[in-house]
């Protein structure tokens, strides 16, 4: 493979996650080994930014802000949803990279930024300008396809999991009265989320917080539900049931929507979790009900990371740049498991056609036959992605965070 | 004052903390010192337990759990809100004292807590049984009076800002849309916690967040929230509001109870959050709303305490036996700040009967103007409680939090 010869951009799309700045320092780590690549070109809030030519120049930052990356929340570029919508878009996007000599691009986002970065390796080549397109996973959600899972979701579980160890602690300190609990979590289409805060039990008891998982790929039934609830609260002094925030019943309904219309009359965006607190409260006269939500908090929990789901991120990163160097376009970098009794996770190259339009749902055969609870096959799965604490330096009693100084490049285009 | 010989009995009330348990350790720490204490016991659920003589034998827990207890969250012990309803459980709980030969009690809780604290002393004078009563301030709402803060205040707003910091980075990292992302909290009645999270800001202007912050202590009007929201989206990509559980309006309403009713037709017991959430949905065409709720975690939130909070509780717990060791009875252990170039907090004695009947709220004088953002006097106050980290151990990537054997005591009484 011939060498090429020019700069580099990379850009993060779609939500945040604690580690998707990880993936950029990898990304900005390698490529000074490589001297093939000359200028190291960040773009703004991802397509959105770079269709402005909002770039700014990595290589202007010091060192210790790319260290830093490894621990700060958020999308340090900036972020976007923004669906690349016409071919002018892409002769566009083709034109910043030509007036910049982007030879590389890398884009760190979930499956429909990983569409977006297919079709822009294929416009590329249809218009004769010679570019290698990388993606590099990132989403809390985990349900990209052919990769063994994505970096970000070890961490929200970890957050999660400690966050619901906690509470099933605060819960059993509460005298004797019976508390149902909920928690609402992340995860609109897919179990991921949800299912993972299974490994804050301390034993796999039907008696170990939480009681009930509610997975968006399991229709809900209120009656079955509060049926579930009454049978734990037999045997315990609470109830703790973790709730993805895509909960639907048979039909396919999301039950949050539907539960409530506010003083105007408008229907209510309310949560699933305030839902569920107020069908307990209207349903079980007695029990005490209560809800906590996360919301954002939990994508972006930096003070909890997990240490493998970091380093794994940086991997990510710095294999991106490694493949494109060696040739490769059309790809995104995946991570495969190795050998079950010592978890080392490999990485893989796969063709972003395959990733873009694939949802990877929470497998049936690691839900139980009640439909509230996980297999511990599962544990296996989960266990090594939460392994070892991330050092965040605090200062003043708070994390400090690091930020991009954001030197902007010069632009070329009208 | 002439040395009193017998056991100890020390026990938990009201809503935990992060720290209270590390109170229970000093108390536990220091009463080993002393030769005229004999036995330590613990009494389960508060005054609830001991009135049915639940107690454990203190002294057989091995060393490592009860260091272990400075970074272990909800009530060891296990708390209770029962309130004494009469003579006859004032007589019962001095039965139960009579009993195990209990010579010196030590409450951790509270402004009711110390409340029964004082009743009991009063009632144990007034029943011939020598017994010296020590209260041990406690509550994440820091609402006591005549104590400069109280154990549990400092971890709660540190794991909060941190929290909030965590959420900016993230909301400025997303896209080009206005975003009103709503963090409600705990306070009933007091805005202390609220307003703790302004320390999260990093200069302090208003386009740091949090922008908003709504305290019980501000009859809140919808319209002028509204203004300010939109004055906030003028030069902020987000606007992040912090609101207060007990937010009222001027007429002493909570806003959130009568903000919605269910499919039943009952009024939902929503939090302000998602009141708020609705509200600007519903007001401001075009603006994403968010909210997030941390419920109970944010009490529990051990991973994120204050180091600085954890020692002084434990020493508040220490001061209480060495205070009862010396003749003490009838006081709350308190904390007083030093010279306040070098903070450095001391503890002295107050009466409970002070204690017992007073709240504290957020001084007027601290809020600014505009209802809605907090004097930076107040930082000089609350910046020394956030100080330091605590070295949670994690086990398998989760924190390994300890819980006590519970050796119970062998029943004395019918």
């Amino acid at each position: 493979m011939q060498e090429l010869t020019g700069n580099i951009l990379v850009a993060q799309s779609g939500g945040p996650t604690t580690v998707i700045n990880a993936s950029l320092a990898g990304v900005i780590n390698e490529a000074l080994n490589h001297e093939c690549i000359e200028e190291i070109y960040g773009g703004l809030n991802g397509i959105e930014g770079i269709l402005n030519e909002n770039l700014i120049d990595l290589a202007a930052e010091s060192q210790q802000t790319v260290r830093g990356l490894c621990y700060t929340p958020a999308s340090a570029l900036g972020t976007c949803r923004y669906k690349i919508k016409s071919d002018a878009d892409y002769a566009r996007f083709i034109d910043v990279c030509k007036a910049h000599n982007i030879r590389y691009f890398f884009y760190i986002g979930g499956n429909d930024s990983q569409d977006t970065a297919n079709k822009i390796a294929r416009f590329a080549e249809n218009n004769d300008w010679e570019m290698r397109v990388v993606g590099i996973p990132k989403t809390i959600d985990n349900d990209l396809v052919l990769t063994d899972h994505c970096p970000g979701y070890g961490s929200v579980v970890k957050y999660l999991a400690t966050t619901i160890r906690e509470l099933a602690l605060d819960h059993e300190s509460m005298g004797n009265h019976d508390l149902v609990s909920i928690v609402e979590v992340m995860g609109r289409n897919a179990g991921w989320i949800a299912a993972g805060t299974t490994i804050a039990k301390r034993r796999n008891t039907f008696g170990d917080a939480p009681h009930i998982i509610l997975l968006p790929e399991v229709a809900f039934n209120a009656d079955y539900f509060i049926a579930q609830v009454e049978e734990c609260l037999k045997n315990n002094k609470f109830c703790l049931v973790v709730a993805s925030e895509g909960l639907a019943d048979e039909n396919g309904n999301y039950v949050a929507a539907a539960s409530a219309r506010d003083s105007f009359g408008h229907s209510q965006l309310g949560g699933v979790g305030e839902y569920l607190q107020n069908l307990v409260a209207t349903r079980l006269a007695g029990v005490k009900a209560r809800s906590c939500k996360l919301g954002h908090a939990q994508r972006a929990a930096s003070h909890c990371s997990s240490a493998t789901d970091v380093e794994e991120a940086f991997r990510c990163g710095q294999e991106a740049v490694k493949a494109a160097v060696a040739g490769e376009s059309g790809v995104m970098v995946a991570l495969v498991r190795g050998d079950a009794d010592k978890y080392k996770a490999e990485t893989t190259l796969v063709n972003l056609e395959d990733v873009a339009n694939g949802v990877k749902h929470f497998p049936a055969e690691w839900i139980n036959d009640d439909k509230v609870s996980i297999s511990q096959q599962f544990n296996k799965y989960i266990l090594p992605l939460l392994q070892g604490e991330v050092k965040v330096p605090f200062e003043n009693g708070l994390p400090a965070y690091v930020r991009l100084q954001k030197n902007m490049v010069e632009k070329k285009l009208s």
